[in-house]
């Protein structure tokens, strides 16, 4: 059950957002830009160092949906999802995308985590200041939702087909806070 | 120096929402709602808390200037600033606030470090689900805002005058992202 009095039944940040719409509006359009918007990661990019943050924070709720919304958007090569979660370093993905991994999993210790060793690492990957930057944003951004989720217990759903269901509307429809979809 | 190209000499998150105005208008819109908007909690208290956290994440940005304008807004009774800062457990506030600081130092840590009993401990000070709630919001947010200034990197000014002056203008102007000046 969760700390505090919210909808029965409402997994996770859902119904934190309904409790608390005011802050909540924020949260989403923050969601929305971030792994929707305009940036040279594609959103199946984004949604798996999402994922990847939340499993490292151990907030099963954020890396399971993430993980859905991530296998959705990469299609036919959704294994690499998995293999990330497993073992980002031996997972089949570009030296690229793996050295921003390295940098949000810095992030997700701690700011002060990313060397400038971390940096030349990624830059020598081809990695731009935009990309980058994302990386870090994301990474932060997890670091508090997941902190938010878990921090006030939110239900956190076990069976695997409701994040699947979760994972197509949130790859599909994107980020819509409960407010506007009513 | 920041890890990417951001304005030179323009401080903390201030820098990066710059770069990256897209998602920076929605952090600066969390910001305002949370530490400005409607709350049972007093705007002094939520700074404190949002300095509290950020000194447990080593962010001397975030602390110093959400320190400053806590201060600002404490006016008189100042001193529980630095008295939190420096040992919360012994600091002159109230028995309901000390627990709110707690669990938001739990927060920091990770969401699942929040414990049934810190819950009930700050109910039987009289904390409300709406305290509760926006205490594990501003832990976890800070927890976002620490990571993101100091995972790139972003300039951090020495001298305290000038986070007295940004306190001042935090505590007074609240928070309005770079675009919405111009």
């Amino acid at each position: 059950m969760a700390h505090i009095q919210v909808p029965t039944g409402v997994p996770g940040i859902r119904s934190l957002v309904m409790f608390r719409p005011e802050t909540g509006e924020h949260l989403y359009n923050l969601a929305q830009a971030l792994l929707r918007g305009v940036s040279p990661l594609t959103e199946a990019e984004r949604e798996l160092i999402a994922a990847y943050v939340s499993g490292r924070n151990e907030c099963m709720f954020c890396m399971s949906s993430h993980a859905a919304a991530s296998r959705c958007l990469y299609g036919e090569e959704r294994n690499v999802v998995d293999e990330v979660l497993n073992d980002a370093d031996r997972a089949n993905i570009t030296p690229k995308l793996k050295s921003l991994l390295h940098i949000a999993g810095r992030v997700q210790i701690l700011g002060k985590e990313v060397t400038q060793n971390d940096i030349d690492d990624a830059r020598s990957e081809g990695a731009t200041d935009e990309e980058i930057h994302d990386a870090v944003l994301i990474a932060a951004t997890f670091s508090m939702f997941n902190r938010y989720v878990d921090g006030l217990a939110s239900f956190t759903p076990n069976d695997a087909s409701a994040y699947e269901a979760m994972g197509e509307r949130m790859a599909y429809n994107g980020y819509v806070s409960p407010q506007k979809q009513l």
